[in-house]
């Protein structure tokens, strides 16, 4: 299988201290829920530090509550990438689930974008569940990024010859 | 556009208030978010209660939240065709979030299922912001059946004389 | 379910025949292949005329052909309401297979465009084989428009009342 | 990134040559457009010889063919796990399209498979055009496998003390 790390030419201008701070001014309501691991090109780990609001009968995680780590860690990829850009938001999510989540286990999303384009960034997620190496859930995430903070892949390609065409959007 | 109700031969088996009595005992950590507001037959509404937990900063509806009532809506239309299953759970959900939701506003999901198979359910939601006409957000939303409960489907071909050949799922 | 009628205020700018001259011109591979059936506000029709190319053994229409005719449909309804705009592009479909069309049987893909934004275009599609009620696949469907072509949203909400607020794509 | 290596215990029971031979005969009219570079476990590649009627004006590859490709990818990927399952057929298939291909030239698509279960398959492809590193398009996809033929994954399990719990599908 291809090595992607070919394309990730750009480095990150967030650490993950700057982005746990991020998180903590603007989303008060649910930054205790996630946990940054870690950032690095074109790539990012969230965990979700499963409580009893994300449960379901029987203690499997819920459905919202693996949405929304899928989620975040898309959101801190591509901010890691761009920078403090809060007004960056999902337009598509497509999720499967694959497996039953340990109960009460946290839940880690691995996200690597495919595609940082001038107005949307493209990634995919695995969601694991702790304990268990086979991925839990799988995602495929689309953000709009604001007009003016979405040239990064245009800059990585000239950089590093990869030759990437200016992109619609 | 083609009315869909000519392949909706079947009636539903569960009412508003069977359905609203199995999700306080079978959710009881969520019940109260969500209202089942009507079913018909491969059909059925449900409002999300927006409350703090579900938004984000500026007062918009979160994108779980979304995901859960898009999901429940699902759900509910499911368990009104083939009975109070507690197992059926979702496979996929893919989700498209097209505007803003008024701050604060209740949401409404409407589902139609398009498939009730053997083993699969696959059917569409619109989620509507009270207030505004054009939907918010739309999703596609595929629910596994267990064993023995996802026949219908090939009863209502053979009554209405759909000639619903037996499909593998 | 509610009608989706009342968001539609726009007119169509470009008529069946508009539209058919349009594709012998801008896709002489493929226009044998579909006709445009009908457009009106926000929706579109077109059928695949399936030949040899488009089945698998046992006569089966392939994924490759619905695929195809789902897209064309959406290309045909947007273009309808933006106007001969041959660069919109795909940027997503998601697609689920639900019942196996008949053998050799045209294929009609009848769409609804859910949100026509200034870059972003939403819609989805039910895929319906000739003689057979149940649609057969749903699929749906993400085009950007390119830029100064999609504003016809945001026109549409200030002429109805709808309150459209402008959308960051 | 987490190595999936380690939830890949079973090996495949087909060779590229096996694969080869199986989409002569089960395939007559598209086996020519499409070649089986590799398999190994749970992961395939194959590759579309782009021809005249897989373009778009300008010479881009279409949908269509984009689709065809990732969908073959997964097939092969499935059938070198359970053996030549003519019958196993895509349920869903969600594909980004993020770059243009390159005119004329081959295109790749990488498969992964995440989920071999009982009734279902999950995998994800990556589609690359010859001679650019940065993946076009993704896509995720769903197949069902005929009664009798999924429990590969459980298999596999059991051997590597993955300790898989029994999934619904």
């Amino acid at each position: 299988m291809r090595n992607l790390g070919r394309f990730m030419a750009s480095d990150t201008v967030m650490t993950v201290d700057d982005l746990r701070r991020f998180m903590v001014e603007v989303f008060p309501q649910v930054h205790r829920d996630f946990t940054v691991v870690s950032v690095g090109p074109m790539t990012a780990s969230v965990r979700l530090e499963v409580g009893e609001r994300h449960l379901r009968p029987g203690g499997t995680v819920s459905g919202p509550a693996m949405f929304g780590v899928a989620d975040v860690s898309m959101y801190v990829a591509v901010l890691a990438m761009i920078g403090p850009e809060a007004l960056a938001v999902t337009t598509n999510m497509s999720i499967d689930f694959m497996r039953k989540p340990e109960a009460g286990r946290p839940v880690t999303a691995e996200c690597r974008i495919l595609k940082l384009g001038r107005a949307l960034a493209v990634g995919d997620v695995l969601l694991y569940s702790e304990g268990v190496d086979s991925p839990v859930a799988r995602a495929g995430v689309t953000y709009s990024i604001p007009p003016g903070r979405g040239a990064r892949d245009a800059r990585a390609g000239a950089r590093s010859g990869l030759g990437d065409r200016a992109d619609p959007v």
